[in-house]
């Protein structure tokens, strides 16, 4: 089919919207962040990360590539990993958000040279990749374990649909539906019954669905996921544990192999069981997330804790230093969380997506957009080689952001979060709106019989505890307004109704429902002062260790910060003392330096060290870190003996 | 040239004949173990696992390429890794040793069968690989960072020395030989500039100097020493400090990157700084030795703490769940501690090949030497697929002792060891002989001055720590029979002289001399009570955990001794309490399960597990895990709260 102006959204764009579910998303027109920790991060993607992206992506051949296919010479000049094509496509997506959010020309100008070389790259029956299927190259669909074809059609699927969604006119949303054409007649139920190594085309074919009404795309994902799980694909030297193929999704205890691909397939798996009604997939997917969320996620909300496969680990397998917790699983579990939060209702989900987009998403990216971290590390014993700002960097290896990766997901994945975060903040029911995220903005929408409904959110969150809801639009009949109280906030949260009643609140959802006027306040005071928290003791990594929090934010502690030549490796922290502010979000504790003295043999009846002596230590969020230059970090502090 | 009769060694061969150095080694015909814990796994390795190494060898091809590479099918029919050649020649020197050991007729014939096989596939002019240089094959020296050729070529050579030393006649020594002289002439000072992604060749050359006194092997192993650490192989993806070559071999902290590579480089270093007289840079190895121990070693004397490169990670850094330490890296430990001992006599070097011998060379063969563990974890937490008996098995992922891998060094490595290790015993110096390792053994040799000396040494080590020196030739003049006190004996040794009268010994060297008769008894008691080990406090990944040691023996928990459907990690123990013996060397400990409860979310206020249940907790020698069927297993044991 062709894609017409039916399909449009006149939201302003959603990325997911599910035909049915407790919650209903609201779109980039019903919410807008006006400023603010989110809006400072808008805004540099906007002016500086979408602009490095594309640059990056023309100097290191990734665009080029779509060309060399037309010209013949992919087999002979083709550049960068088998999967570069689906960055490209990403880019674009990120691109697409932005348009719909501000309009942005240049970015609407890009959309549009890049669409017109990847069209002319797809052939005719609706193949469209530049590792495969050329001259000189493997062939099509050779290699489904590492090969990436139908991940990159689920990007280029991503971004199609956010071009449909958001208005943008590209020829790329009808590249993207021939694409996925394509794919149906070709892994259909007749075809091949292979299915990628890497998930993501599941939840873009939901999405294509949700967008044009044609079943046969939800039918294909969901073949897709019931396909998986037995064993189809090669055994690699991983296991096929890492492409999720050695155990049928729903049949599976936790989230397990290869992080982000577990996520993904997770995320999409959600989605064909909403538009199914498959409610056991769906209450599979809700118990893996519980599981891996008690034994399989780090105390930022990152996932993956082994670097050799980039894989979640065994059950309390969280160790610190070796965490993977790389920023694309940070957008992956996000995702997943936003769907099982449409799906459910249930705010946990919120809460887990607010300390990943703190302690994760916001981490990965300098202050000026322009250098990332593909790892999100909660150790950094050394600092490391440096990147070099001229080159392709290596993923894992730096306590210093790098402007690029001969992987470079990353980048590209913040960039479409980051333009379309609005659609995260806040959902509709039959009753009322919710708020799930604090950030400076404006809701407008409609209520589910139409009446319109509409408040201003201002807060300094995270830096201040107050979030107030002002009403600017509203209707003479009762509505409800929530707001998501953290599981953090146990004590001391209080809710301010407009009549100026105060009522302590616990975590979850607290609401007003009442006649509102415009200009009625809703106010919650989350009580934002610093603590220590201790892992469960099966975390065998940070046993006698604590980690510092304040709001939703992680702390941590950098070598800058301690006496020359001193390392974070010698902090020693009193849990028992009070943590005080420092100014600029940091927090004081109480302490001491350890010696650092070597051993004959480290092992000994005594394991103490007599030698430490006292120090105050200066905590600073985790997300800031390595903004003041290359240092040593860590957020799990060992407790003083 | 070629090996003649003039280069035998009449003290029945043994690995390192340093021309100089504090301690002189003693040959198999000087020390032969007669039974014991270790005479045992000499008789399963003669019996078993030479015949089982052969046939799997056989089984998997390695064999065949060299017959592949003479008919000229290499380019199509050549199977296994590119390094294969270097396991056959690992094979027969640990056959070569055992024909020296017992005149063992079914090695001899193998050896005589594989050398003819070997030999008919060297090239003219001594180059000898089957994974390079014929049609359909890479050039010769074409990927010097994986490609293994001068890998392969020392352990060719290390075959022949032991051929050459034992008295095994073969013409694969002159095939060894032939080799050397095509990697001097290659690789000299006009020549190919590079050197091997894999050190191993410059400890062969060393040896291969000492047998024959030609000294362009030792001036070739020096110039290879010396080219590594100038960035002159690729930047790989592991850095190019996994092969050592990021900094020079006498600037380094400690040993780091792949510990196999870096462990053999410092043996050949050593041999190159013996026999140059170079002392700065045996300094230099002795100073990262002690770093190494100090920082980057496992309580089992396990090197490497990192799966994906197989590498030394950062200080302190020593995962006991990630815990690599692999079987080859613990034999290239007990051979370069060797040769520390040797040139320095400095016991402590002997302490450390106590410690590994137990707890790593043992810990890797079945009691039937037909399995093997490649990596030697300290923490299992879940038993993971079991290995098929009738394939190869990929290296680190399982809680079941393989009978072979894609990779087979270890199976070979522990077979040259086994059969070698009566030569790691004792040593003499111009005073009298040296006891450094306890078993079952008798020695019989001549003192610098001719004069014959030799004993009964008597134990039931590690069982019990009584050691027994009965002097069975001696001479009239005083000679000094001294003998080894372990670090961890650092309470209540005692030295029984002749004469009957007891003196403590602290850790170090106890020494009688004496005009002693034969008869004469010298007896060290080691105070053999099981206790307990805290870490360096800057061993994050053991931080609040003990582990329990037994003489030299390291001790685990297996949930074959835990109640039906507990786990290890649910084990808790109280280290104020008393360890107690519970026969057949286990012991119990006074402990508790943890519960098994989940927590929403696994961070909070208080980390403590209030519902744990009492226990007493069963330990066994780690050696010994993994015997009785799948099993978990633990050896730091977190400390009861």
């Amino acid at each position: 089919m062709t894609a017409d102006a039916g399909t449009r959204d006149d939201t302003g764009g959603r990325p997911v919207v599910p035909s049915t579910g407790r919650l209903r998303p609201l779109g980039l027109r019903e919410v807008r962040i006006t400023g603010g920790f989110w809006g400072h991060r808008q805004t540099v993607n906007a002016t500086a990360t979408l602009e490095h992206n594309l640059s990056w992506e023309r100097r290191v051949g990734w665009i080029d590539n779509f060309a060399a296919v037309v010209e013949g010479r992919a087999g002979r000049d083709r550049r960068g990993r088998e999967f570069s094509d689906s960055d490209v496509y990403k880019l674009i997506e990120a691109m697409a958000w932005e348009v719909a959010r501000t309009g942005d020309a240049s970015a609407a100008a890009s959309i549009d040279e890049l669409s017109k070389v990847i069209e002319r790259a797809q052939e005719p029956d609706g193949y469209l990749n530049t590792a495969f299927g050329h001259p000189g190259q493997g062939e099509r669909y050779s290699d489904l374990e590492w090969g990436h074809e139908l991940y990159c059609y689920g990007h280029l699927i991503q971004a199609g649909v956010a071009l449909l969604r958001g208005g943008v006119d590209s020829p790329l949303a009808d590249v993207a539906l021939r694409a996925a054409d394509h794919v149906c007649a070709t892994f259909g139920p007749g075809g091949n019954q292979g299915f990628c190594g890497h998930p993501v085309i599941e939840m873009a074919l939901v999405e294509l669905y949700r967008v044009t009404g044609e079943r046969r795309y939800l039918d294909q994902a969901k073949l897709f996921v019931d396909r998986r799980g037995h064993g189809t694909l090669a055994d690699i030297e991983f296991g096929r544990a890492y492409f999720q193929d050695e155990v049928p999704v729903r049949e599976a205890d936790a989230f397990h192999g290869h992080a982000v691909r577990a996520l993904y397939l997770a995320a999409g798996a959600v989605d064909v069981a909403v538009e199914t009604g498959d409610d056991e997939l769906l209450a599979a997917i809700e118990r893996q997330w519980e599981a891996t969320v008690a034994r399989r996620t780090y105390v930022t909300g990152g996932m993956g804790s082994r670097h050799m496969d980039e894989a979640f680990g065994e059950d309390y397998f969280l160790p610190p230093d070796r965490a993977y917790s790389e920023t694309c699983a940070a957008v992956a579990s996000v995702q997943l969380s936003w769907r099982l939060l449409l799906a459910t209702g249930d705010v946990r989900y919120a809460d887990l997506a607010e300390r990943t987009l703190y302690n994760v998403v916001a981490t990965s990216p300098a202050d000026d957009g322009r250098s990332f971290f593909y790892v999100n590390t909660l150790h950094r014993r050394h600092v490391g080689p440096l990147p070099a700002a001229d080159r392709e960097h290596p993923r894992a290896e730096s306590a210093v952001r790098a402007p690029w990766f001969d992987v470079s997901c990353c980048p590209n994945n913040l960039a479409r979060t980051f333009a379309s975060l609005a659609a995260y903040l806040v959902t509709a029911d039959d009753d009322g709106l919710q708020v799930h995220q604090y950030a400076d903005a404006v809701v407008s929408t409609r209520l589910a019989d139409g009446r319109p409904a509409g408040f201003e959110m201002r807060t300094a969150y995270p830096s201040d505890g107050t979030v107030v809801l002002r009403v600017t639009e509203t209707s003479p009949a009762p509505w409800t307004l929530s707001v998501r109280v953290p599981a953090w906030a146990a004590d001391g949260a209080v809710l301010v109704e407009p009549s100026g009643a105060r009522r302590p609140v616990g975590p979850g959802v607290a609401s007003v429902t009442a006649a509102f006027a415009v200009g009625d306040e809703v106010r919650l005071e989350l009580p934002l002062h610093p603590r220590w928290v201790r892992a469960d003791p099966r975390v065998d990594a940070v046993r006698g260790a604590v980690a510092a929090e304040h709001g939703p934010l992680v702390l941590c502690v950098e070598s800058v910060d301690l006496p020359a030549g001193r390392d974070v490796d010698a902090v020693r922290v009193d849990p028992a003392a009070p943590l005080t502010p420092d100014g600029d979000g940091a927090v004081l504790a109480v302490g001491a330096l350890a010696s650092d003295v070597d051993r004959d043999w480290p092992y000994a009846a005594d394991g103490r060290d007599a030698a430490a002596t006292p120090a105050r230590i200066r905590l600073v969020p985790y997300h800031s870190w390595a903004s003041r230059g290359p240092s040593t970090m860590r957020v799990w502090l060992p407790v003083l003996e």
